[in-house]
């Protein structure tokens, strides 16, 4: 009698078991809104699993804006437990020499790519594990052999989703390559005899904000509090755009409806904003390179 | 033997029960589709719960504009089942005194949002059942303090995700207010003398139709039928913009292409439009406080 | 004592057998992304079954633009699996006599849609397995008889979820109609004497590459390798817009940045780019009736 119970409960446990879980797969990609491609790849996954999860980041990236691309996994890809895979999608090299890879982060993450500049923040970031080159003998999806042009589709939304539901392990993907990637030159954030200096990466394009490539522990040896105002210059290729005085504030309603602030984005960046305004578009600030802010506290009472 | 069945049978009962049904969890908010904010606000959501369903009723609010949000939420709502979460992020106070909110509706629903105005027409179709303020200890994402600028991650998206999947009950929120919300001024319909008048609270933008607020019983009213014709007079701030005899149908087609005709649109409130056109381009009509329609019937025969 | 067990055994099976496996529903539209249009639907389907998976192929057809909702669904619907529904509302003639049909293809897909040209392409493409009108009185979301203006709603995301979440079955869609939908005209690609002609079905907006419709087969006959070069010329309504030599390639670097090539896009369809460039903007060509193309082989050496 003791078996039949140990038998069964063993059984009842085998069969009831849930599924082994499923990894979020979010995608990403400079195909826009308008047309089939991202339902494609989202059907070829859906194929592969109909119990994957499946997000976007943002298919708007700007046509072959691959500095853009790798903002935007920076941006978002911390928010997403371990063991999310990404597939992004900014390949204006489809079909050329450019390696297709999986890179494993020290933190977890998967992103699925082509290797030309798209993972440079994420590897700087989150550390490089393992990057593995994409078998396409393998990993490419069954009779898409003669189309050169919509990897996104046949290789990467293809071999993501395998990987997301556990079709594949990691190591399967293919032969593991160097630990590194591809990356862009981006100016790093500096603090030298009083001044703060940094990039401007990207724009909070919704709102017109101009975010900094600052963040909160550089920003903090200018030594500046809420109220405190700060002479602020904004310069493209060394030439100065736009010269003012801004105050630190941590609520955009602390100035003025129209008056500029600086603050601490969601990023914990340096930024720059009008309340209820538009700061990059009325001052006429840009981002990437050869853009860069210079900054130097003003001394109270002065 | 029998107790054996039993006990299995519970057993078995208790480890396959199906778990806890879980609610759709619906966003909304003025970031729009380029960046990785919604991402973001999705990862925290997929976070908490793998099993989620998570859901977008639009990103294209206008940057700050709380009444098209309050607009859009009383448009979709009632068509979600009891039970769903929304989650409505325009926030141009963002860090200021105004209350982060959980409304919960006499028919069910949920609303996570800054109370700013955004429940204006939710709190007046649904009814208002409770209202509770978050507690912003125990209900924000862990380690986010030191951000100031995206409650709509940090807060909104944690508490609608962990309320959504049962995480939390309502009443884990934070302590009740007072059964109110802030609400913003909004013209109603009214019939008076054979005059009917109201407001223009939206357009149909895709389309450029102008939908007002007069809804299916104060229209009847007017004791109009298909084919018959109204003389219609649009007005921003008293001056007038537009006057024409227009008939009511049932259907676009029901008027040649390119001409005007008046119907209920979807929300059963009188509407107009060009058929295949653009009546709000065409004859430059907008939305919002100050734009009012005037309409009276012109008899047959007249 | 095996009575036991069997018993058990079989309860088990049936308590923990894993729920029927729902089909993916995927929407398709008009409508803009900047309304509640596409949520209500969402919501729609949501209240009939909370494990449908619900996805999007565009909202972004422009405004009554059946053609384009014709050509997103056969350029997508092949990468879903058999039993995929898909809703497609694009219907200038909501409230008109054409019929609301599911068309059921030989490859096992399902088409909810108002039958205006819509199913052009793909009842070419995967053949008509059946088409029933969809019986209004039954197919019908409670108590929307007097809305006449969103059928998408009321109508198509409605049947669409049944359908897909097995609460009717195909045959109580409707009526059985005639094996055929209404299609718009197009030009069938052919070659003539040594030349290629072809229709221009549309553009790849994003990066305004020009997609025609001549088939990897009917190019092949043309005997065109990598490298090799044609005599290109666009014409609208019969008038020359464009007329260059183009080389044929696989990968858009294997031209110069700023130069034209052919390829076969991901549809393996002869397509025309420029590399990092925009060619239809910059040479005007457009795509739609009354567009042509014209392509001779240059033979090397000449």
């Amino acid at each position: 009698m003791r078996n039949c119970y140990l038998f069964l409960l063993t059984l009842l446990l085998l069969a009831c078991k849930q599924p082994v879980p499923q990894h979020a797969l979010v995608f990403q990609s400079d195909f826009g809104l308008k047309d089939g491609a991202v339902s494609a790849m989202k059907g070829v996954a859906f194929s592969i699993s109909a119990d994957l999860h499946l997000y976007d980041l943002t298919h708007e990236i700007p046509a072959y804006n691959i500095w853009e691309a790798a903002y935007r996994l920076e941006q978002t890809a911390k928010y997403w437990p371990s063991g999310t895979v990404f597939v992004s999608v900014v390949d204006p090299g489809v079909g050329s020499e450019r390696k297709s890879v999986v890179l494993k982060t020290q933190t977890g993450h998967y992103f699925v790519t082509p290797d030309n500049g798209t993972l440079t923040l994420v590897a700087a970031s989150m550390g490089i594990s393992e990057v593995r080159e994409i078998d396409e003998v393998k990993n490419r999806r069954k009779d898409s052999g003669k189309s050169y042009t919509f990897h996104g589709r046949d290789v990467y939304a293809y071999t993501g989703a395998r990987l997301a539901a556990g079709v594949i392990r990691f190591e399967e993907v293919g032969p593991v390559l160097p630990a590194k990637v591809i990356s862009l030159p981006f100016t790093s954030p500096a603090f030298n005899n009083g001044v703060l200096t940094g990039g401007i990466p990207i724009l909070d394009v919704q709102y017109g904000n101009v975010w900094t490539n600052i963040d909160d522990s550089t920003f903090r040896q200018l030594a500046v509090k809420a109220g405190d105002r700060m002479l602020v210059e904004f310069t493209q290729a060394d030439s100065l755009v736009y010269r003012d005085s801004i105050p630190f504030a941590n609520t955009f309603s602390a100035v003025p409806e129209g008056a500029p602030l600086a603050y601490l984005n969601s990023l914990l960046q340096l930024s720059f904003a009008l309340n209820m305004g538009n700061f990059s578009e009325q001052h006429h600030i840009n981002s990437g390179p050869g853009w860069q802010v210079v900054i130097k506290k003003i001394e109270p009472g002065k």
